[in-house]
């Protein structure tokens, strides 16, 4: 017996086909089905292994589905997640992979048979390249994947999401939606806009001088416009937060270098620097 | 023959001791002396390969020198170079390392002897991580140095700068000390800044989330404080202007974001990628 038997994917991309192939590398599904638009990248995500069969149709997709996984853009989970909770089997567990979960819980909870069946999560791992070309087994080995499930989401289910999202190699770790969206707009977001900031302040003159600190600081500006762009959107309130906490730490280092306050200068990077080694730091098991 | 009979690296921490092993690992150097403040070190970057022999005393180190290059950090290079040349034969070459160039290259200057002898030189790899420990032979491996002369640089030691960065590894640009400061304050001291200040605005709370795009946003906030905060004060007014760059792009995002201006989000993330995707571009020849 396969632990999920059929499993449907909406949306067949990096992190929608990674998740097809660690299931089928794994053996960990009877039967994947990718959900998409375009019958062409089906094929291709078919081709690459992440699928077994591709569905322009979403209710023939999840008719016969156990666990059905929402990987479109963040601004399309919700409808997407209640649409396949409508059509799917009623013990079938609905989760997604979207990197903000305050909105897209609360628009799914607001639907009962799509609450009844719903726990939200987010495997974090990507790359700033897109598309199932470069979907990987392997992705989610050893990665975090947050679940945010509410006093709302049924235990069962969460059952059922713990055990899927760690049979695909992620680390669970459990928070609720807003502490969620505000861990990751620091973690993540912060540092997407920070990156693109950079590489515009920066601009294009003279990157014949530019070595590793550049490169590895304005990485994720390569990132899609339009997924990024649905991010900042759908964690807005936390990224303005976020935001404000980076103008506070700029103007602090501004103030020190305009006044040449060498003590100053070196206190500000001290403490930044300690939080830095706190993240290499292996984790207590 | 060896292209440069007897070399001493006037500091030998990740930099000089780098240059050191990528002389001797390919024979470019009859002798490498190492100059330092700590006999413990000097027989650390010895048994690591990085120079023949260690020296506390300066004028010993330099007295039959064909080339000194001074590694420390920025703000003794002036010094060190000028100490150099007073005590070096009157045909040494006596180049530098350091990350900011129009002080170092305008103090240097100042002094007629060591004017007759000095090229600016700023080899642009480095680490995180400090101390001849991080070494490595092949670091300036078609990374780029920059050397800025000025009018005053005598072209013969020109030549000689260009063939001893060459001889190591490196790619030569050149431009002028200002230009220098200028590009690396964008490209390098910039960055710096930024991945600090999103450690800091990050904090440690719940790095159990964090995931690549934090990795490589805030790696070089590792880096160490005393070496950088010199660095920053050396380079003062055009990272202030580099800063403002930074803050009016922080601030059109922020904008967009406050008036959920999808469009503008768009553009300004567009414009971000086009310039971070022409630092991947292959450059031509």
């Amino acid at each position: 017996v396969t632990p999920h038997p059929n499993v449907t994917l909406i949306g067949v991309g990096l992190i929608g086909g990674s998740i097809g192939q660690a299931l089928r590398a794994r053996r960990l599904a009877g039967r994947v089905v990718g959900v998409g638009r375009d019958p062409g990248r089906l094929e291709e995500a078919r081709r690459l292994g992440a699928i077994d069969e591709g569905a322009t149709d979403l209710a023939r997709a999840v008719a016969a589905a156990d666990v059905v996984v929402v990987c479109t853009p963040v601004d399309r989970i919700a409808a997407e997640a209640r649409r396949a909770a409508a059509l799917a089997p009623g013990h079938a567990l609905v989760t997604d992979a979207g990197s903000t979960k305050a909105r897209i819980v609360a628009e799914v909870e607001a639907d009962p048979r799509a609450r009844a069946a719903f726990v939200g999560a987010h495997p974090i791992a990507g790359s700033e390249r897109n598309g199932v070309a470069h979907a990987r087994p392997d992705l989610f080995d050893g990665r975090p994947c947050a679940l945010t499930p509410t006093d709302r989401t049924p235990p069962d289910r969460l059952g059922r999401a713990r055990a899927f999202w760690s049979s695909i190699g992620c680390t669970l770790v459990e928070l609720d939606p807003e502490s969620h969206d505000r861990a990751l707009a620091a973690t993540s977001h912060l540092p997407h806009v920070v990156a693109a900031a950079l590489a515009s302040a920066a601009g294009a003159d003279r990157l014949d001088l530019a070595a590793g600190a550049y490169r590895d600081t304005t990485r994720v500006a390569a990132a899609d416009p339009a997924l990024w762009t649905a991010i900042f959107l759908e964690n807005r309130a936390p990224l303005l937060d976020a935001l404000d906490r980076l103008d506070a730490q700029l103007d602090a280092f501004r103030r020190a270098l305009r006044d040449a306050d060498a003590p100053a200068l070196l206190d500000w990077w001290r403490s930044a620097r300690e939080n830095r080694l706190r993240f290499e730091r292996p984790k207590s098991p």
